[in-house]
Protein backbone atom coordinates (compact mmCIF):
# COMPACT_ATOMS: atom_id res chain seq x y z
CA UNK A 1 0.00 0.00 0.00
CA UNK A 2 1.56 3.81 -1.11
CA UNK A 3 1.81 5.47 1.96
CA UNK A 4 0.44 8.89 2.25
CA UNK A 5 1.02 12.27 4.48
CA UNK A 6 -2.37 12.48 6.58
CA UNK A 7 -0.88 14.48 8.75
CA UNK A 8 -1.18 17.87 7.81
CA UNK A 9 -4.81 18.51 7.35
CA UNK A 10 -6.45 16.38 10.31
CA UNK A 11 -6.41 12.82 8.54
CA UNK A 12 -7.17 14.06 4.98
CA UNK A 13 -5.76 14.77 1.53
CA UNK A 14 -7.30 16.62 -0.81
CA UNK A 15 -7.82 14.35 -4.48
CA UNK A 16 -8.01 15.99 -7.73
CA UNK A 17 -10.17 14.29 -10.14
CA UNK A 18 -9.26 14.79 -13.95
CA UNK A 19 -10.94 13.20 -16.61
CA UNK A 20 -9.02 11.24 -18.07
CA UNK A 21 -9.08 11.65 -22.40
CA UNK A 22 -9.65 15.32 -21.62
CA UNK A 23 -7.81 16.37 -19.14
CA UNK A 24 -10.64 18.91 -17.34
CA UNK A 25 -10.41 19.05 -13.87
CA UNK A 26 -14.15 17.22 -12.72
CA UNK A 27 -14.22 17.63 -9.00
CA UNK A 28 -12.10 18.02 -5.93
CA UNK A 29 -12.67 15.74 -2.79
CA UNK A 30 -11.12 14.70 0.40
CA UNK A 31 -10.02 11.44 1.19
CA UNK A 32 -8.53 9.92 4.65
CA UNK A 33 -7.00 6.67 4.46
CA UNK A 34 -9.61 4.77 4.45
CA UNK A 35 -10.78 6.21 2.09
CA UNK A 36 -7.58 5.87 -0.01
CA UNK A 37 -7.03 2.33 0.80
CA UNK A 38 -10.82 1.56 -0.67
CA UNK A 39 -10.01 3.65 -3.91
CA UNK A 40 -6.88 2.01 -4.14
CA UNK A 41 -8.69 -1.56 -3.91
CA UNK A 42 -11.72 -0.92 -5.67
CA UNK A 43 -10.31 1.37 -8.29
CA UNK A 44 -14.03 3.39 -8.04
CA UNK A 45 -13.13 7.19 -6.20
CA UNK A 46 -14.15 7.44 -2.80
CA UNK A 47 -13.83 10.11 -0.40
CA UNK A 48 -14.73 11.40 3.22
CA UNK A 49 -17.28 13.54 3.43
CA UNK A 50 -16.61 16.24 5.85
CA UNK A 51 -20.13 17.27 6.15
CA UNK A 52 -21.55 13.90 6.51
CA UNK A 53 -18.61 12.60 8.51
CA UNK A 54 -18.61 9.47 6.59
CA UNK A 55 -17.04 7.47 3.56
CA UNK A 56 -18.43 8.03 0.30
CA UNK A 57 -18.25 6.40 -3.05
CA UNK A 58 -18.91 8.59 -5.83
CA UNK A 59 -22.13 7.89 -7.58
CA UNK A 60 -23.29 5.65 -5.69
CA UNK A 61 -27.21 7.68 -5.57
CA UNK A 62 -26.38 8.27 -9.11
CA UNK A 63 -24.71 5.95 -10.49
CA UNK A 64 -22.11 8.20 -12.01
CA UNK A 65 -18.98 6.27 -10.26
CA UNK A 66 -15.43 7.21 -11.30
CA UNK A 67 -13.31 4.27 -12.80
CA UNK A 68 -9.88 5.06 -11.77
CA UNK A 69 -7.34 4.58 -14.42
CA UNK A 70 -4.54 6.48 -13.54
CA UNK A 71 -3.30 7.56 -10.33
CA UNK A 72 -0.87 10.39 -9.41
CA UNK A 73 1.24 11.41 -6.08
CA UNK A 74 2.82 14.49 -5.37
CA UNK A 75 6.59 15.46 -4.24
CA UNK A 76 5.16 15.84 -0.60
CA UNK A 77 2.51 12.93 -0.37
CA UNK A 78 -0.02 14.91 0.74
CA UNK A 79 -2.58 15.02 -2.10
CA UNK A 80 -3.26 13.17 -5.32
CA UNK A 81 -4.82 13.68 -8.96
CA UNK A 82 -6.90 10.35 -10.26
CA UNK A 83 -7.15 10.05 -13.70
CA UNK A 84 -10.78 8.42 -14.19
CA UNK A 85 -13.48 8.14 -16.43
CA UNK A 86 -16.31 9.70 -15.49
CA UNK A 87 -19.63 7.07 -16.27
CA UNK A 88 -22.59 9.16 -16.92
CA UNK A 89 -21.18 11.91 -18.53
CA UNK A 90 -21.18 14.42 -15.53
CA UNK A 91 -19.30 14.83 -12.41
CA UNK A 92 -21.12 17.62 -10.86
CA UNK A 93 -24.48 17.41 -8.72
CA UNK A 94 -26.07 20.31 -10.84
CA UNK A 95 -25.44 17.67 -13.26
CA UNK A 96 -23.02 20.16 -15.27
CA UNK A 97 -19.99 17.95 -16.44
CA UNK A 98 -17.12 19.34 -14.39
CA UNK A 99 -18.24 20.80 -10.77
CA UNK A 100 -15.74 23.76 -12.10
CA UNK A 101 -18.19 25.32 -14.16
CA UNK A 102 -18.32 28.82 -12.89
CA UNK A 103 -15.29 31.14 -14.74
CA UNK A 104 -13.94 34.49 -13.59
CA UNK A 105 -14.85 37.20 -16.60
CA UNK A 106 -13.91 40.73 -15.84
CA UNK A 107 -14.59 40.10 -12.07
CA UNK A 108 -17.90 38.33 -12.29
CA UNK A 109 -18.86 34.71 -12.12
CA UNK A 110 -20.28 33.37 -15.75
CA UNK A 111 -21.59 29.72 -15.76
CA UNK A 112 -20.06 27.65 -18.92
CA UNK A 113 -21.81 24.67 -20.38
CA UNK A 114 -24.75 22.76 -20.06
CA UNK A 115 -26.28 20.41 -17.65
CA UNK A 116 -25.57 16.43 -18.73
CA UNK A 117 -28.38 15.55 -16.80
CA UNK A 118 -31.41 16.78 -15.21
CA UNK A 119 -30.34 16.23 -11.30
CA UNK A 120 -33.64 15.75 -10.13
CA UNK A 121 -34.35 13.04 -12.30
CA UNK A 122 -30.63 11.68 -10.77
CA UNK A 123 -31.30 12.53 -7.30
CA UNK A 124 -34.99 12.72 -7.08
CA UNK A 125 -34.95 16.05 -5.47
CA UNK B 1 -14.59 40.84 -6.67
CA UNK B 2 -15.77 37.30 -6.76
CA UNK B 3 -16.75 35.68 -3.23
CA UNK B 4 -15.46 32.53 -2.29
CA UNK B 5 -16.48 30.41 1.01
CA UNK B 6 -13.51 30.00 3.22
CA UNK B 7 -15.42 28.87 5.70
CA UNK B 8 -14.73 25.17 5.10
CA UNK B 9 -11.16 24.93 6.16
CA UNK B 10 -9.94 27.66 8.45
CA UNK B 11 -10.00 30.80 6.04
CA UNK B 12 -8.25 28.52 3.08
CA UNK B 13 -9.47 27.42 -0.11
CA UNK B 14 -7.58 24.68 -2.37
CA UNK B 15 -6.36 25.95 -5.51
CA UNK B 16 -5.50 23.54 -8.33
CA UNK B 17 -2.78 24.85 -10.57
CA UNK B 18 -3.36 23.20 -14.47
CA UNK B 19 -0.95 24.23 -17.40
CA UNK B 20 -3.25 26.30 -19.53
CA UNK B 21 -1.84 24.19 -22.75
CA UNK B 22 -1.43 20.30 -21.69
CA UNK B 23 -3.80 20.23 -19.12
CA UNK B 24 -1.59 18.60 -16.81
CA UNK B 25 -2.29 19.20 -13.29
CA UNK B 26 0.93 21.21 -12.29
CA UNK B 27 0.81 21.55 -8.28
CA UNK B 28 -2.13 22.53 -5.51
CA UNK B 29 -1.65 25.19 -3.29
CA UNK B 30 -4.10 26.79 -0.80
CA UNK B 31 -5.40 30.56 -0.54
CA UNK B 32 -6.93 32.79 1.87
CA UNK B 33 -9.04 35.44 1.14
CA UNK B 34 -5.81 37.29 0.99
CA UNK B 35 -4.07 35.31 -1.77
CA UNK B 36 -7.21 35.15 -2.98
CA UNK B 37 -7.61 39.15 -3.95
CA UNK B 38 -3.50 39.16 -4.83
CA UNK B 39 -3.94 36.47 -7.54
CA UNK B 40 -6.72 38.52 -9.31
CA UNK B 41 -5.22 42.01 -8.94
CA UNK B 42 -1.74 40.67 -10.46
CA UNK B 43 -2.72 37.58 -12.11
CA UNK B 44 0.19 35.77 -10.50
CA UNK B 45 -0.93 32.52 -8.47
CA UNK B 46 -0.33 33.58 -4.89
CA UNK B 47 -0.66 31.12 -1.90
CA UNK B 48 -0.87 30.99 1.70
CA UNK B 49 1.41 29.05 2.82
CA UNK B 50 0.18 27.02 6.00
CA UNK B 51 3.78 26.28 7.32
CA UNK B 52 5.30 29.38 7.19
CA UNK B 53 1.92 30.96 7.69
CA UNK B 54 2.20 33.88 4.98
CA UNK B 55 1.54 34.51 1.59
CA UNK B 56 4.08 33.54 -1.09
CA UNK B 57 3.47 34.09 -5.17
CA UNK B 58 4.68 31.33 -6.50
CA UNK B 59 8.13 31.89 -8.09
CA UNK B 60 9.48 34.74 -5.78
CA UNK B 61 12.28 32.70 -5.22
CA UNK B 62 13.11 30.90 -8.32
CA UNK B 63 11.49 33.50 -10.84
CA UNK B 64 8.84 30.56 -11.99
CA UNK B 65 5.86 32.01 -11.48
CA UNK B 66 2.73 31.22 -12.81
CA UNK B 67 0.56 33.75 -15.55
CA UNK B 68 -3.01 33.53 -14.31
CA UNK B 69 -4.65 32.72 -17.88
CA UNK B 70 -8.17 31.66 -16.88
CA UNK B 71 -9.91 31.17 -13.02
CA UNK B 72 -12.84 28.51 -12.94
CA UNK B 73 -14.94 27.94 -9.45
CA UNK B 74 -16.47 24.83 -8.35
CA UNK B 75 -20.16 24.32 -7.99
CA UNK B 76 -20.29 25.66 -3.75
CA UNK B 77 -17.27 28.29 -4.10
CA UNK B 78 -14.67 26.37 -2.41
CA UNK B 79 -12.22 25.42 -4.24
CA UNK B 80 -10.78 27.09 -7.84
CA UNK B 81 -8.77 26.21 -10.97
CA UNK B 82 -5.97 28.44 -11.87
CA UNK B 83 -5.50 27.67 -15.81
CA UNK B 84 -1.36 29.40 -16.12
CA UNK B 85 1.07 29.37 -18.04
CA UNK B 86 4.42 28.53 -16.21
CA UNK B 87 7.32 30.28 -16.98
CA UNK B 88 10.70 28.88 -16.56
CA UNK B 89 8.36 25.24 -17.79
CA UNK B 90 8.31 23.86 -13.66
CA UNK B 91 5.90 24.05 -11.24
CA UNK B 92 7.97 21.81 -8.28
CA UNK B 93 11.14 22.92 -6.24
CA UNK B 94 12.04 19.31 -7.43
CA UNK B 95 12.55 20.75 -10.71
CA UNK B 96 10.29 18.32 -12.15
CA UNK B 97 7.71 19.79 -14.22
CA UNK B 98 4.83 19.08 -11.79
CA UNK B 99 4.27 18.38 -8.52
CA UNK B 100 2.85 15.16 -9.44
CA UNK B 101 5.29 13.36 -10.79
CA UNK B 102 4.97 9.89 -8.88
CA UNK B 103 2.39 7.60 -10.56
CA UNK B 104 1.12 4.50 -8.41
CA UNK B 105 2.25 1.56 -10.37
CA UNK B 106 0.94 -2.22 -8.97
CA UNK B 107 1.08 -0.88 -5.62
CA UNK B 108 4.18 1.03 -5.32
CA UNK B 109 5.58 4.41 -6.32
CA UNK B 110 7.37 5.19 -9.96
CA UNK B 111 9.46 8.58 -10.95
CA UNK B 112 7.88 10.01 -13.77
CA UNK B 113 9.81 12.67 -15.98
CA UNK B 114 13.21 14.35 -15.76
CA UNK B 115 13.66 17.50 -13.68
CA UNK B 116 13.49 20.29 -16.21
CA UNK B 117 16.39 22.69 -13.71
CA UNK B 118 18.25 21.65 -11.10
CA UNK B 119 16.80 22.79 -7.89
CA UNK B 120 20.50 23.18 -6.34
CA UNK B 121 21.01 26.39 -8.72
CA UNK B 122 17.74 27.86 -8.99
CA UNK B 123 17.27 27.63 -5.44
CA UNK B 124 21.17 27.61 -4.27
CA UNK B 125 20.82 25.17 -2.32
Amino acid sequence: MTALNFDKMDGLIPAIIQDDKSGEVLMVGFMNQEAWETTLESSRATFFSRSRQSLWTKGETSGNIQEVKEILIDCDDDTVVLKVEQIGGAACHTGHRSCFHKKVVNGSTRIIGEPVFDPRKVYGK
